[in-house]
């Protein structure tokens, strides 16, 4: 560790300066800031997980304090993603409980730390997958745009974290966050606070490997899995002027597939569905987060196309068949979210050209209510947290 | 089936007008020709699976009567594939015994179709993993290089075959062949039968995708599993200007890796021995015919690079991390053997360029201990039947 990574409560400074900061720093209701004191901590109201049950409760706990290049957030909205209930249930490994998940965040920066220059008291910021790395400033600002590859970096719920009170990094479903300044993003004023909120994670995701595979006007892409991630994968992919074929395993979301631009909507209850479209689409994107028959969808791929894998399924396990991978002969990859540099990109994208996800915005006490829409495929599309409701 | 697909037997000749293949004729102890009959039947002896258990055992049997599209071989070497085995023991589906496998061929033309003018009798010919299309000529000429991704072509021992007496294909560890001209190649006077013999799989198996991946001078390109695959892996990269690390478990390999020209051989009897190598080749190709750890060689390849698998495991199922695979950022796929263009251009580019396999060549009442051999990782690195021992 370098002395640059050693957070220096006594020069965390709140900058009430900004116009709009000043009022939203003196409505924090549990923000306490260290002011010089080394017990200083940041209280924090959320909801969590104090078991594998996949049930969540409010829980009440304390956050690191904020260092010289952190910046502390007062969160508006957080949505819910499917890997929080994955991480929750214990199916990526055993976790560390209580935890409190979410990684789609937005809010309203309260305080900065002395280095911090990318962000003032009342800006509005993102946060996603990421909130902090073991490495000082300078030898951070080199992982452009690979920081969710760089085994110093610390996830925004259930990672060790040493200088958090709870020994773990505790997620967004709370009423504030404390984040390495270079792990927040900037939210643009041309869009809400709560339809930024899902861009975060299922925007990044599947933002990043549809730029990696250099979609074009009238490409044939392929989304399979229509949730949370595979809506806005639709969506992008037709801003992007491409031709939308998207798979789905429930009727009743064809209506919505269309009008988000999808040239067809194909209802995959059987895997023989998926056959006219063999070998004919140029790149498919998989956000589906169960095991599944990866070498059908595969098959609908052209002979040397793409397919990539964002839903990470229980254990992470996909289960592959050689011969029908070789039969296709498709390139098969996964990927994961995006760096902070494309994170910003397409948070700035969506606002710019209205690739907006489509939301319900739920109180507190429906997250549970809310974890088994999701799990039972009955979220339309992304479940937005309202972080007044905490 | 059109009518260019049905076997006229009346008028499959004997063009026994060759110099060389006169005599080849003369000899060919078993073959019995149709003149007129339709009762002929061409009889073969070979070694032929009566089980799962991997046993071999000395069979007579009746092939198909040639037809206007066919050639005759005899058979002089066949080399012996781990597929052989894998299929034999019923790792990738029950088969119908009893069944010859093998489907690395070489053999001397005794017989051709009226319609065949690409050989004629006396030929050096070579057979790989195809033997047969339902195809009809005119459409089967049209599969050019991606012959073993059709539907229609009859892998050469254990598939269904209608016209053959045994109802399935028998493979070439037997005194003759009967093949549609199409999956033939010409095996040139440059190289030796018993030296093309594992060119047919083994040779094309890595060469098709080594091509694919574009190999060019001073790229570093992984080999995984130094086998019969894996050693002609070695040699082709080599041939080719690549710079080779090659991967195996076996420690006694490593002074025959470098002699086949690697730059590294790495013994891997842990997977931390893969570390140093995180990220480093351009490109891997896997020739492991098990289930492996596939996300730890999966490592070693740059970021967007391609690693291929051409081993076949049991099942052919191979299980893959998620989310290791979307950490190496690395594109993964499949490869089947080759085209029939693509074999015979390996034949010719394998005998130009010297780029031999190491062969051991045994007696027909050595097959079974070969076998066992290559299971056990013993084989030094393909072993060549020779013929006349049937």
């Amino acid at each position: 560790m370098s002395e640059d990574n050693e957070l220096s409560r006594r020069e965390f400074v709140v900058r009430s300066g900004a116009v709009v900061g000043a009022g939203m720093l003196m409505s924090s209701p549990l923000g306490v800031l260290a002011a010089d004191g080394k017990e200083a901590t940041t209280k924090s109201r959320g909801y969590a997980a104090f078991d594998t049950s996949g049930k969540l409760a409010p829980w009440t706990f304390e956050r690191r304090t904020p260092g010289d290049n952190d910046i502390l957030i007062e969160t508006k909205y957080a949505s819910i993603c499917h890997s929080d209930i994955h991480q929750m249930k214990g199916h990526w490994g055993v976790q560390k409980y209580p935890q409190v998940p979410g990684h789609e965040i937005v809010g309203i920066v309260t305080a900065v730390g002395k280095n911090v220059t990318r962000f003032k008291v009342g800006d509005r910021a993102g946060v996603g997958c990421m909130v902090n790395s073991t490495l000082p400033r300078n030898k951070l600002a080199t992982l452009e745009n690979v920081e969710q590859y760089s085994p110093a970096t610390i996830f925004t719920y259930g990672y060790p974290e040493k200088d958090s009170p709870t020994g773990i990094s505790q997620g967004g479903y709370s009423t504030n966050l404390v984040v390495r300044d270079h792990f927040a993003v900037h939210i643009p004023d041309n869009i809400s606070f709560e339809e930024a909120a899902p861009l975060l994670c299922a925007g990044i995701t599947t933002y990043s490997p549809l730029m990696q595979a250099k979609i074009t006007k009238g490409m044939k892409v392929g989304v399979a899995g229509i949730g949370g991630l595979g809506h806005m994968a639709i969506k992008i992919a037709v801003s992007k002027g491409a031709e939308v074929y998207a798979f789905t395993t429930s009727p009743s979301k064809v209506k919505d597939i269309l009008a988000f631009g999808a040239k067809e909507a194909i209802v995959v209850d059987d895997p023989s569905k998926m056959a006219p479209y063999q070998g004919k689409l140029d790149y498919l994107i998989s956000t589906i987060p169960y095991q599944y028959d990866v070498a059908t969808y595969v098959s609908v791929v052209k002979p040397y196309g793409t397919f990539t894998q964002v839903g990470m399924p229980v254990g992470f396990q996909l289960s592959l068949n050689a011969l029908n991978l070789a039969a296709s002969r498709v390139n098969f990859n996964a990927s994961l979210i995006g760096g902070m540099k494309e994170t910003q990109e397409v948070v700035d994208y969506c606002a710019d050209n209205k690739v907006l996800p489509q939301i319900q915005i739920i109180k507190a006490e429906q997250i549970n209510e809310a974890w088994e829409n999701v799990v039972n495929k009955k979220a339309r599309y992304r479940y937005v947290i309202d972080a007044a409701t905490l």
